[in-house]
């Protein structure tokens, strides 16, 4: 006999969270079957070949029978298709839930789509990830003592608890928010990092050849931080940047008027002020250290 | 009998680089003794229990002997007192060199403080480095395979191939630039990158505390990679923005108004323009790999 949680799951979308995802629930015994689908080819294949899922499909309607859990996992561009399908497609209490960046966008999409009453959703979004894309690249302890912020769009609901006791499960920390909260903290510590590394190496990628050449090569100093960043997935952050325009744009110019000073300072010699700043700076990653947040970083190469 | 290719080494400031280069030398074999001086009480202790060197001083003049080589690894506003003690200090034909990020202002103040024809000084720069300060962080394997770009005074002097050849014993890859340039191609690959992370470090410490401790607590989402370049030294950081003044100002300028493109396209919802520049930014990180720079970052936390 088989004493999982859950009979059967569904991943929509399989890279690198939604694959990290079905690894997760293997490893942790959350679902005796683990079902995916995903619209690129590509991506197909290599799910396959990992052997991470027990069937995956290329569109909702090809699939016959219905889930206990459904994980969202695409670009937020994507979602209101999804919602759509999910309203025709689910006949039984279903506990969906997603990874989205972003949370009032993802509730708006909801409501406009969705009124089965049989779609138990809650919004939620688990803070981690990897600058790499693709099934390939995910693991089972992607989510290993990271927090998941949820944001219920009714917190009274009785699968609000059920949900989070997956979440849990599946390694995480799970924080309840506002989603407009959400998307405001999310501005300040995903969002505007990811536009500012795009936009350091955007402005390296337009030096003259040569200088260019060189900022490749010289990147260890601090630059290659910024790319690795910038090497995560182009439309899933287009996506980002569009459903959570006004707080990234009020964040954003919160930086520009800090930067300005600094640059101010520096251009007027002003050490004092640079070397408080600099000081402060120091306090706050220690305090990231002390929470358990910070990760590690390897200087060597790997090889 | 002892082929250590030179007898004495002195190292001046036992800082996370000196401390490293101290470890170098005695893995590598370079010198029979190795004596280090630092104004700093602490860093004095720790380095004796790690017993790292055979001897270390609070000043040069409480040193009676003469050295081989002698590194230079404080920050960039000692460098001119520095200087003038070695003009003093130094009897018999020294190799000098240094580690400091800017190396225009290194050649003047060398320039005006230095007559003495024994003194043979190549400036350098090891590209290598962590946000830790500190002997105690310090290990020898920290230069293995990163470039040292070396900025002669005169290219024609015999000991540049000499102290050349101490640089590739420590494990590093040798590059010749003119100073000017060194100092506008780290100005973009390094000090750039470090004045924006503390900048985006400072908008966070600015926010009311509630939000500020949640960017804290959810860091992990990217924010955490600009707080790791923010723990470094301030002090060695307040001097170089003070010696590469105009070259830092000029890569500024190009920053800002790449990053106002960016928030340009964000409010007008061109999303295009988003993904295309996105797009771009992912192929420089692939560059950076592929020529094996990239480092290795684990999400995970040690211990």
């Amino acid at each position: 006999m088989n004493n999982k949680p859950h009979k059967s799951a569904l991943i929509i979308g399989m890279g690198l969270i939604g694959s990290s995802i079905a690894r997760a629930i293997k490893q942790k015994k959350i679902a005796e079957k683990i079902f995916a689908i995903d619209n690129n080819k590509t991506t197909i294949n290599l799910t396959k070949d990992l052997k991470i899922v027990d069937a995956i499909f290329e569109k909702i309607e090809n699939i016959s029978e219905q889930f206990d859990i459904i994980f969202i996992c695409t670009p937020l561009s994507s979602y209101k298709n999804i919602f759509k399908e999910l309203n025709t497609f689910v006949k039984i209490p279903t506990l969906v839930t997603d990874v989205g960046s972003t949370k009032v966008s993802v509730i708006n999409d909801f409501k406009s789509q969705v009124d089965n009453e049989k779609i138990l959703f809650l919004p939620a979004h688990p803070i981690a990830g990897l600058e790499k894309s693709g099934p390939q690249h995910g693991f089972a302890e992607l989510f290993k003592n990271r927090f998941c912020i949820v944001t219920p769009i009714n917190p009274d609901d009785n699968f609000v608890v059920t949900i989070t006791n997956i979440w849990n499960l599946l390694g995480m920390k799970v924080e309840v928010m506002e989603s407009e909260h959400h998307d405001r903290v999310l501005a300040m510590t995903s969002h505007i990092p990811q536009l500012i590394a795009y936009s350091v190496v955007g402005t390296a990628t337009d030096l003259e050849t040569q200088m260019k050449d060189e900022v490749i090569k010289y990147s260890a100093a601090g630059f290659r931080d910024f790319t690795r960043l910038a090497g995560s997935d182009p439309v899933m952050w287009r996506d980002i940047y569009e459903k959570n325009k006004y707080a990234v744009l009020e964040m954003l110019g919160r930086f520009s008027e800090d930067l300005l000073t600094f640059q101010k300072a520096i251009r007027n010699n002003d050490l004092k002020f640079l070397e408080e700043k600099f000081s402060k700076s120091k306090e706050i990653r220690k305090r990231i250290e002390e929470i358990g947040q910070a990760g590690t970083f390897d200087p060597t190469e790997k090889n």
